[in-house]
């Protein structure tokens, strides 16, 4: 069968589960995620029986592309009555005295003005948040979408080999930054890396060296940088990179739709001895999350086991950022976009289980001397881990 | 006065004159407008009195750059109390009796579960939808903005000259793109464009040839392209440039936090001449609408304008886009987003008014064949326009 209709029936049997009449999936990435398509419109999954999706532009588009039926978004007015037509299977039982259409959509997304603008088209409609359900679907990966990352994790890696040979002293973070967005995008990257966060942005990734890599931002992630300017204020800026920088390629591409997130530290010359140390306990960390990566693991745990290494190996207040500036997580899960669920991350009580994909990304921040650190991605398997990422480890020397 | 500063007067003045009692920035572009930062958090700035910029990370870097007191965000609990002390000048007259607060946010681009949070951290305040208001005010530019676009202008120019003497038949599209957006990021393109619409993405703009670039999209503008995959549906493709078919290279960049917007056609060899008479009739288009740019003219009317002269060069059916597919308008504000205002679309009544800029952008597309067409940024000044792109017109040929 497929595999977005057999997506589309998964979410129907938890549409069922809640008593939710369906879902009208608004967010773009999700409706791709659901029939294959991204055309501007709704789909629509009914509890029983067939989607549909309602499009804007382009119709031809999503007539190729979609597994769903296809119709003409048309006036905002008429919507209530379509949805109501394609729930009519899963509302026989109820017919007489129809009760309110429980409908699900996206509210960690969806803008209020928009959100208003679909109560009013569905007045008496009851609205559920299903961010969550579909966050949760999606953390679950099918074997095509493990195929796109794998892809996508060679790309990255293909990339990062071209570049390395090119790397000099005085080559500017920017210089660095462009040469691999321009293999990457050479080799099919799409251009940028999708976040699910509200105001959040990642065009590929982390790139900086030495103390500008240790300047923190306003990303949710334990890699800095100065940025270009305050208007985009993280990752490569326009500092030269000198001899004895740690060089922190926190880098990624879109491939498919899919992404990959990889980390590895390179240095012209020789690290200083505490980053290197530093270098090898974030090593250290990934090695000993990696023996407890499998099935039935719980997410905080491995995150708890990170801050026992870390805290052992003396190095608390530089893990994943410096003072008030660390994050609080591990690892992320990955996919579509780049913050995916399961989070490795205190609260998150999640038991792994097969098909997930995580970036475990240990690092460690020394202001005003740069950052350290290593990330894979993982697929879980049903005996442990398939290491996605394709790159060799261990620091890099030029 | 610092420009930051003066944004926040003319926002304060709007404030007091719909009896607002404040503006709780939380688009990180708005906030980066009003104060120079784009840091996670909020910026609020109440009728009367001294800005507040509550951050959760970076808060050093707010420091550094914003023109507002910084605080800690904290919890969201506080928050209310907090935003109250700030408009307690305000609120003098209403002592005793504290009517409830009445604060804007954006509900454009605010997503539901953060505005559920946000009304729960507030309870009794009166939530204003403040998204037209900052759009009205951002339209306006002020000469340091002109001046970022003018040199993100310079830099799109630049690039293209480098990269129009490596064009050849054969070349994928996907090539040329990377080319190009090499040399932007080099010279400082900040990576991708901003776009307000919900569900939106560009990244340099759209550069496609022949047949492909007439493929429609979802995206609302007049030039297509398939895109490398149906999760990023629109520009470049792989299809190789052959020898007489129109390169639509629609292309821009983000520099200091502006971008521009410009399109130019070339070809390697000759255009067809029902092509090449339309390419000649976008410039006309363009020639007649810098005729009547300047202070009062009426943005609907330009576009009204152009459909005329369109229609009796008897191309109506290929005008931005073909068919179901055509977008209906001529060309859009152009800024920190390149969906700003005005926009020069039937229904928008808005005068021309000094310190707009504006992207014009006639286009025509033949399915199977290709599109054409121009397009200049500008600036509304006094008594006229500036044009911001620097590029020469005229079709190119290889």
């Amino acid at each position: 069968m497929n595999i977005f209709k057999e997506r589309q029936q998964k979410l129907q049997t938890e549409l069922i589960a809640r008593g939710w009449d369906g879902y009208l999936v608004a967010y773009h990435v999700d409706i791709f995620y659901y029939c294959g398509s991204m055309q501007t419109g709704y789909l629509f999954i009914p509890a029983e029986g067939e989607a549909v999706y309602l499009v804007r532009r382009s119709l031809v588009r999503a007539e190729e592309e979609a597994a769903a039926d296809v119709e003409v978004l048309g006036s905002l007015k008429t919507l209530g009555e379509r949805l109501r037509a394609r729930c009519a299977g899963a509302r026989a039982s109820a017919a007489g005295d129809a009760p309110p259409l429980r409908i699900a959509t996206e509210l960690d997304v969806v803008p209020v003005q928009l959100f208003t603008k679909l109560q009013t088209a569905l007045p008496g409609a009851v609205w559920e948040d299903g961010s969550q359900l579909v966050r949760e679907q999606r953390m679950l990966k099918s074997p095509d979408e493990a195929a796109a990352i794998r892809k996508a994790a060679r790309v990255v890696d293909a990339a990062l080999e071209t570049v390395i040979p090119h790397i000099r002293e005085g080559m500017t973070e920017l210089e660095l930054m462009a040469m691999l967005e321009h293999q990457l995008r050479l080799q099919g990257h799409q251009g940028i890396m999708r976040m699910r966060a509200f105001n959040s942005e990642l065009i590929t990734g982390m790139v900086a060296a030495g103390a500008s890599a240790a300047v923190p931002t306003y990303f949710d992630g334990p890699a800095g940088g100065t940025g270009l300017h305050p208007s985009s204020p993280q990752s490569s800026g326009r500092a030269p990179i000198r001899r004895g920088d740690p060089i922190l390629v926190d880098l990624g591409c879109m491939i498919d739709g899919y992404l990959i997130d990889q980390t590895r530290t390179l240095v012209i010359g020789d690290l200083d001895p505490e980053l290197q140390r530093a270098y090898d306990v974030a090593e250290q960390v990934l090695r000993a999350t990696e023996a407890r990566l499998q099935p039935g693991a719980i997410a905080e745990h491995l995150y708890l086991l990170a801050l026992d290494h870390v805290q052992e190996a003396g190095l608390s207040a530089h893990f994943m950022g410096y003072g008030a500036d660390q994050v609080k997580f591990l690892g992320h899960g990955i996919g579509l976009e780049i913050d995916e669920l399961p989070v490795l991350a205190k609260g998150f009580k999640t038991p792994l289980a097969p098909g997930m994909v995580i970036a475990i990304e240990p690092k460690f921040t020394f202001p005003g001397r740069g950052v350290v650190g290593v990330e894979d991605t993982y697929l879980i398997t049903e005996d442990g881990f398939e290491k996605l990422s394709v790159s060799r480890e261990g620091l890099r020397r030029l």
